[in-house]
């Protein structure tokens, strides 16, 4: 690894372990995923602290104030300042001061510590939220998710050397995969991968999200509140997240690996280039 | 299924999917796991709003109030009734009234939504809380962990069901699992877990914790606040749980699997009945 600075964070740590396999041990130098506190701060108020891989912390802080709703638009994120402190890493933000309003008024009414998994989430009423019913346009073929899913494998940097990691990677209109980010925290890749592609002013509507997780109620949330109309799983959904799928209109595939996947809403956005099995579909 | 009673939720739902392998689909009605929005109140007051599965959630409260320090003791969490309501389920707790004080005094202090993972904290000395140094006798030999992993394993029906749900076990000193508990959530499965075994009044110092997940910062502090001294997870941890299980003397180990494992922090708990590899341990 590269030298680093004094309280600069790497994505990785070096340790000494011992590695045991069949009664026989070894001590060996090994490497494991960092964790880091991240800060967010809005025009100067603390917000929020995220356990994160501290890398692409401009993309994840854009993603996280889009997925999250804080903003509406990349512009109106002004200006987002990351630096290394002792105790983590902070990220301060600028935002448009309507939207600062806004989020002052939301924290107001949510005063007092809130959820895992339900961010800002106190009531009940409060944790459903509903993003509107997804536009998009995407349309691939299962054998382009098959191949998206093994292009975002090859390109899995930290989760090689670490077996630690999440991943989420776009798969771009033309079967190819444009971006991906890691991270510990599986809704952080994600966020990464949405401040990525806002940064680059993508359309959300004309790819695919592929994820190496679960797909749970809040990635599903997140797709759906920026746009995209296509998310694809390497594990399991919920329910609750397929019910959100199927009333936002997001394609929602699982268990991808690289010759199967299970189809678990709007299927009309895949195609399936060979023959259809002994059942009618 | 059994019949339910209105608003009731179950752990699992049935949906019909398309599974598709190899270019051949098929029709198929499946199980997935439920995700249900929990919200938790402490005296009428509404506190947070948590995705989890529908079970067990009389363990899920205590073990919660527990770990996140909210209660210190068992005894102190006088009261919890858990209702069906048509949004998802609410948990009314009422804990002892200097609690409740200190429970407010925090919420004063963290006013507005906070981060997932690092619950409460908004700022960075608030997220890195460090519990006491574990004083545990506790000592496993591997053979024990990988037939506590076999067992436990044996014991996860809602993973069997759905593939997307984690399990926390607990490993006796005698060797024996003794209670499993599920969710979609890691946390919340070990949070089960520390609930159903402070409401049995296990001595936490006895024995281990199995977890099916990565090791992360907040796995490690939640055994650490209630005093269990060995964490054997089955996938990675990251560095700062890694330093964090250094500090407060848990014995951490990784990627346990039937015949294999990796040793982190504080071997000392830990036995291996066979021969030592060509580096000495």
């Amino acid at each position: 690894m590269n030298a680093m600075a004094e309280h600069e964070h790497a994505a990785l740590a070096r340790v000494v372990v011992q590695k045991w396999r069949d009664g026989l041990g070894d001590v060996q130098a090994d490497n494991v995923a960092e964790e880091v506190p991240v800060a967010l701060e809005y025009n100067g108020i603390s917000h929020a602290v995220m356990l994160a891989s501290p890398t692409n912390l401009e993309d994840f802080a854009l993603g996280f104030s889009l997925s999250e709703g804080i903003v509406a638009h990349p512009s109106e994120l002004f200006d987002c300042e990351v630096s290394n402190v002792s105790d983590g890493i902070q990220v301060q933000m600028r935002i448009a001061s309507e939207r600062f309003v806004m989020l002052k008024d939301r924290r107001r009414n949510l005063t007092g510590r809130t959820g895992c998994g339900l961010c800002g989430a106190e009531t009940l009423q409060q944790a459903i939220r509903r993003p509107a019913r997804v536009e998009s346009h995407a349309k691939f073929s299962a054998a382009a998710i098959y191949a998206g899913l093994d292009a975002m494998q090859m390109q899995q940097a930290m989760q090689r050397h670490t077996g630690a990691t999440h991943a989420a990677a776009w798969l771009a209109a033309d079967g190819r995969i444009t971006v991906v980010r890691e991270d510990v925290g599986r809704h952080n890749a994600l966020d990464k991968l949405i401040g990525a592609l806002a940064r680059d002013r993508i359309d959300f509507s004309s790819g695919a999200a592929l994820i190496t997780s679960r797909a749970s109620y809040e990635m599903v949330q997140k797709v759906a509140t920026l746009g995209i109309g296509f998310l694809a799983a390497i594990s399991a959904p919920t329910g609750l997240a397929i019910r959100l799928a199927e009333q936002t209109n997001v394609t929602l595939i699982g268990f991808v690996r690289l010759k199967s996947h299970v189809v678990y809403a709007h299927q009309n956005r895949l195609t399936h280039d060979a023959d259809l099995g002994r059942n009618e579909i």
